[in-house]
């Protein structure tokens, strides 16, 4: 294959990653950022820790870097949740040794741009992009909107600009691109639980720890310095709300009420809820992702979701990893081809875990303090256990394995409909663990595999 | 209410229209345009004639220029099919004396410029307006993007400005304003019947002509001077597409084929097809549609719909009614309040007439020449004629009334469930003006009244 002198906009995680992979296959990469060069700067206050799960670590090992990213990572093997008046409890994620890793967002981009460099990656950090020519390549940046600007001319650029993408902002004021930006009613705040004085963790550190509160919860990440990231996710407007929460008393009044166990966690509890912005949480979905061999979006440009499934970087590292086989399997230098093939793989793969990351607020929020949610999970768990070939939770499906989120998603609602006709039951908390109960699962599963009209293969992007 | 200085940005038939009804209220009003006078120059080619009907005359009555544009329309009380082998034939649109009207977009859009320049509104061609900034309602306009600007201060700003709107892509670019559009497979492109040398219509000229196809379809609306403005919608791509339609012999064929009847109806046929640009069709949604007390979207910008149900114009001139309504219930001065009565009153009409418009595609280009779909409009008339305070059939309540449109939505499906179950009555086609199946339906609407849970009622924006 030809070497191309390829941009990317945007140096975050997508950009930094396929940075490296695009120089593994020899091709020249600069790429651009309107910010500063995040490894010289103060982090913004408005992040959540990611949760890396089995398709971003393979994106990573890959390029052989996933060892060194793993000294960042701390495992989660589990939900440790707290309910008001309740011991903590906990809910295991999937089998022993299975688990999903925090990592500090800013902490793992620094490291991934100094890889990138090390690769041979031109990095031009506070370089505006202000306009993209889609059929000639080229790329305008300068101080300023209006002020002079700088012509590149590249043979391929990639957007990794994330959810507000000017690149793809350019494709889209095109005929016939569909897009959709859709706002959640709920922002969140970053909060923090700082280490005890030797450096140890406040509470356990191999949990992701929720305190779900129905409209509203508080999680907590754990940082490899003893600190956890937290993330209130909270209604903008109404009862109980970011709005409502308008002075130090009501504040102190809120958390006293609905988190009094995290008093003495969280001693800048009132600064940092002030000094830190209230962040919007938006799904982007549009297409297509590629204009001719010339653009393409890679990551949040292309699909953006909300937080609640942990996979918003697992699905970007995918794209990566999806897209450099394409490449890899193409004989000839046809980028039109590759790009196609490439968008009309992910594409049905990123509605669905845009679909499940919606979804998942619901689960988190509310069903994990849930008595029938819990023994839901624990008939799922005893049925899975018995017969591992016949019923992979969708929880597990997404987070440890590579099958696509489109197959996730359509097998999860036959699941759901399954569990939804066992909970219903008669007396369905005496008898969860009767051979009845395994039956009646194990005559609708039969009943779905004699519908399917095998449109699910076991293909693994 | 205090007299505000006001711009409105687009000069199309919502913006001139709008420019009126702020002058009878006595504001200043300056319209911006990046176009030329539409007064000055020759129709694109790529307009699809207008079918006005109750709630677009409400508008003009309101105001008092509905006699004079009447001058322009040609009503339509009916369908006229044309399927290949077979005669034509008609379908009424509602009760006797009922009708849609035919306005060429172009000729209206005229006259609405010159009535709100009588009106007293500044009308600015060809000045481009490249930026808005929203909270301090400033317009600024140049020559180009990159070029000088003018800065233009005002109390408020009305967005006209069509479904590309540059006022909203300023607003969409902020946090929290959801956004989507979506294309169309198909697109259309404008075709042309002229008159006979005596300047009548060589087809029945109080029809809505229609030769529908499945795909695709061939529409055609009746002007003032005899000829028809004829509209192919089709897809872009795939068999029968407008990629297949590539070259002079594949146009013809294509045509002999499926539009024999039409041939010599359409002399300049090849010419028409190669000069006019196909155009996209698109559905776009947003919200919130206002900014503050400074800045509001009216018709397309807000709400831009497929062109299958003819509401377009209505459902804007009716924003503009609901508009003028809320304002003179107002008591104080307080355009916050206004908006955001306006926008909670017209986001679900809006969203109900996208949907109702998006489906419409299908019952014209396949059901219109389907037996079973005449006999299901013939049962529903049947019925209606009889009972017509139960049964006002769906396009009735859209086209024929000013009830709003989330309420013909809901009823509607009510009524195509209850029509679903009739059309499976077992010999439907020899016992379908039975009393048994009469009573069939009457029992279907008992039930649903019993169900209802009163959230329908007949108030009318």
């Amino acid at each position: 294959m030809q070497t191309k002198n390829i941009a990317i906009v945007g140096s975050g995680l997508a950009g930094s990653l396929l940075a490296i992979y695009l120089r593994k296959r020899n091709h020249q990469v600069t790429v651009f950022d309107r910010r500063p060069d995040i490894r010289k700067i103060q982090f913004s206050g408005r992040s959540i820790n990611l949760a890396m799960s089995v398709r971003g670590w393979k994106a990573l090992d890959t390029i052989g870097i996933g060892e060194e990213i793993r000294k960042l990572a701390i495992p989660m093997d589990k939900r440790a949740i707290h309910v008001n008046g309740q011991p903590e409890y906990f809910q295991k994620y999937g089998k022993d040794g299975e688990a999903i890793y925090s990592i500090s967002r800013g902490v793992l981009n620094r490291k991934m741009i100094t890889l990138a460099e090390e690769a041979g990656a031109l990095f031009k950090f506070e370089e505006k992009v202000w306009d993209v020519n889609l059929p000639e390549a080229k790329i305008y940046t300068g101080e300023s909107e209006k002020g002079a600007w700088e012509e590149y001319q590249y043979d391929i650029i990639f957007g990794c600009d994330g959810a507000f993408s000017r690149t793809r902002h350019k494709m889209q004021r095109r005929s016939r691109f569909d897009y959709s930006q859709d706002f959640l009613d709920a922002g969140y705040k970053e909060l923090g639980i700082p280490a005890n004085s030797d450096g140890t963790h406040k509470l356990d550190k191999n949990s992701l720890h929720i305190w779900p509160r129905g409209k509203f919860m508080l999680i907590a990440l754990p940082n490899l310095d003893g600190s956890f990231t937290c993330t209130l996710f909270m209604p903008y407007e109404g009862e109980d709300s970011f709005e409502m929460l308008s002075s130090d008393v009501k504040i102190v009044e809120f958390w006293n009420k609905y988190f009094p166990d995290t008093k003495d966690l969280m001693p800048t509890l009132l600064e940092d809820f002030k000094r830190n912005p209230t962040s919007a949480l938006v799904t982007m979905k549009c297409y297509p992702w590629t204009y001719w061999d010339k653009v393409a979006l890679v990551g949040d440009s292309a699909h953006a979701i909300v937080p609640f499934y942990g996979q918003g970087i697992n699905a970007g590292f995918e794209d990566i990893t999806v897209l450099d086989n394409i490449i890899k399997n193409y004989e000839g230098d046809n980028w039109q081809d590759i790009f196609e093939a490439y968008q009309e793989a992910r594409k049905p793969n990123a509605d669905a875990i845009a679909e499940l990351s919606y979804r998942n607020f619901i689960e988190m929020s509310s069903k994990t303090a849930d008595p029938k949610f819990i023994l839901r999970k624990k008939i799922e768990k005893r049925f899975s256990e018995k017969y591992p070939e016949k019923w992979l939770p969708l929880y597990s499906r997404v987070t440890f394995t590579h099958k696509p989120y489109a197959e996730a998603l359509e097998i999860g609602d036959q699941q759901a409909a399954i569990m939804d006709e066992v909970m219903n039951l008669d007396r369905i908390e005496d008898i969860w663990d009767s051979d009845g109960v395994e039956q009646k699962i194990l005559d609708r599963l039969e009943s779905y595999e004699a519908q399917s009209t095998s449109i699910l293969s076991n293909k693994s992007f």
